[in-house]
């Protein structure tokens, strides 16, 4: 724990108050000529946040990790969640199986894998085995299932994703990542071995062991299948020990998402993941309804990240309308500290993440007004919360929930 | 390397794009009622410029160093290439000795020295020898570099600049700065002994030896002289082991200045020195002419800081507006990202340098528009970039020449 971070521990006091953070995945954009020099949340009809703006709110940007860096969708909440993803960097593998709604366990070592074509010789052909179709994919992870429960006392943990795409799991004690991925990058070489990216670690040294174990034993099942007769390992890496969102802030916190990545994030640091809503005022009326049961809820919204990266403006626009449509369902039973922001921006001229920081607006009793009249990047840039680094968001949440003793005399 | 510094490094990818870095040096100001209230680029008339920012720019305000920290050209340059002023501090005998165009080698130690006047009891009575004309001051350094090539087997470098002041750089093996300066800092004291400042660093100590030997071989041969019948050495340090900028950026730079100072600068970091250009409009021609030799242009323009610090409100205007009317030959071949801002500021108010944030603009495909009308300091309080550090300016470049891959799935 670091200096800052012991401090805000020690002022942090209970106060019953409910937080409510509330992320359109890659809400923020930038305003090219293209799209009239507009971005999606200024081309937006959003009269609902508009009143919520003009009731007095704070706003400002963010930036999710450094200066310049694009984050994936792992360090963007991790950031959110006020977790610094450059100290805590979650492998590939990890996210992935998180993805597939899989709960991982401390110490659990992950890998992302793919199968893959061989030649007679074990060199590979085709690195995604001509995109087999998923319900192949699934048959053979059964036959591995099957037959690799256990190696020695780790257990194996096989589950399909989509197409040629699946995840390997080994729970067992003293495993560690990182390791290299087997995945040679191109086709025409021989599978990689899986080695300790610090050859001194016992636990990585380990999961060596373990990964070419795994292959021994793998492979000869799949000999006789066309074209998927290997599979390539890659972001081989460990479950980081991580402390839960309640031992950081004293908050029971509640993740209201639809997809499995989101939600598996939540459980990363520990919290509630709620099933059953689907629809954004789906999630809002879940909300109201277990508003008496935790103290934060982290509420997530995908269809802005993907109308972003799909570069369709007019989706983006329409993402946030919708969203804005089912704001007074939350708005009825309004938490006392409410964020509304993005986990990074994907700007629809990018058609990918970025690094733009994103807008960010907290309502609270004490959250003071910017008398800004909408809540748009161009707002924002303006607003009395300046541009901070994201994993101080929940601190300022906090603050607004009065939850932070004085700091000396 | 930083933690972050090896994150940055990680990500990043060869792409292509051109970058280029115009300093416009000491460019920031304030607005004072003596001046109108306006700032030197508020006050200046700037149509090129103007129709940049109107075409879809970032703006904000860089900290040189740090707050309040008002830095010389040397940190000013070095943040602005990315090197923490802090951690990579480059003595002023280095900086003095690259400012008057002489190439230093890793290792080297370089003093700035200065002629002074010595009474019979070998106590100064002048530090700076009734500051001698620079005719004088050859005629000495003359006489010095004839007789003191070597001092046993380490090379003795003696470089006049202006006036009473020299250089002296001694180059061989195993030598280390910093020691302390010989020069009693008042007049009616005799010559100070140069100590280093770890006692235990051997590197120090030999240059210590160094410093008094040269003294015993080079008082005499000033014996007779008048006024200039003895020197005092400051700042003696040596050449800082820094990371080349192709090292940490990936990217081939090329240096189009006109002043040996920032030549140095450049050089100090592996830039390619490109020679010829005399004025900006020329310096434009020959980025246009080389575009495809280079990955990062670095071109630096003195007069607004000469300007500011004659405190010559309408000279800095008259810079700017020259600046402008030259633009147009840069635009003609506009490079992927673009950059202009300052090292600092250096406010006609304040006759020099000072800690304001200086202004900065960034224009590329992804930056979007901030919705400004043109590019001030007041305009730039306002922007998308808000105040950063200017270490971090080249990473925002770099991102927005998408040289950097996804943090993290």
């Amino acid at each position: 724990m670091s200096n800052l971070d012991s401090v805000y521990s020690k002022l942090t006091i209970k106060t019953g108050a409910k937080l409510a953070l509330v992320v359109l995945d890659g809400l923020g954009d930038i305003a090219t000529a293209a799209q009239g020099n507009m971005t999606p949340l200024e081309a937006a009809k959003t009269p609902n946040l508009d009143a919520l703006v003009r009731s007095g709110c704070a706003q400002g940007r963010m930036i999710p990790v450094a200066p310049g860096i694009t984050p994936g969708s792992g360090p963007g909440h991790l950031a959110l969640f006020g977790y610094d993803p450059i100290e805590f960097e979650v492998g590939r593998g990890v996210i992935e199986t998180l993805g597939l709604g899989v709960e991982l366990k401390a110490g659990d070592v992950a890998a992302r894998a793919n199968f893959c074509t061989l030649d007679a010789a074990g060199l590979v052909t085709d690195r995604r085995a001509s995109r087999i179709p998923t319900e192949v994919c699934e048959r053979l992870c059964g036959i591995l299932s099957a037959k690799l429960k256990k190696l020695g006392a780790t257990e194996v943990i096989i589950i399909p994703g989509k197409e040629h795409r699946f995840v390997v799991v080994f729970r067992g004690a003293g495993l560690e990542g990182p390791l290299t991925d087997t995945d040679p990058n191109r086709e025409g070489l021989a599978i990689a071995e899986a080695k300790p990216v610090d050859a001194q670690n016992a636990g990585q040294k380990k999961v060596a062991k373990l990964v070419a174990d795994f292959y021994k034993a793998a492979l000869p099942l799949l000999a006789n299948e066309r074209p998927a007769n290997g599979f390539l390992m890659r972001g081989i890496a460990h479950q980081p020990n991580i402390p839960t969102f309640e031992q950081r802030y004293q908050l029971k916190a509640a993740a209201l998402a639809v997809y499995p990545m989101y939600k598996g994030l939540a459980q990363l640091v520990g919290m509630t993941k709620v099933e059953g809503p689907s629809t954004i005022a789906e999630q809002f009326e879940r909300y109201v309804a277990d508003h008496d049961q935790h103290d934060f809820f982290f509420i997530h919204y995908k269809y802005t990240d993907k109308a972003g990266e799909d570069g369709n403006f007019k989706a983006k626009v329409k993402a946030i309308e919708d969203f804005d449509a089912a704001l007074p369902i939350l708005l009825a039973r309004k938490p006392d500290v409410l964020v509304i922001t993005g986990d990074h921006s994907t700007p629809v001229a990018a058609k990918g993440h970025s690094w733009h920081p994103q807008p960010v607006l907290l309502h609270s009793a004490l959250c003071g007004s910017d008398k800004l009249e909408r809540f748009t990047e161009t707002g924002a840039n303006q607003g009395s919360l300046g541009i901070f680094e994201a994993k101080y968001l929940i601190r300022l949440m906090q603050a607004n929930a009065r939850m932070f003793d004085k700091f000396g005399a």
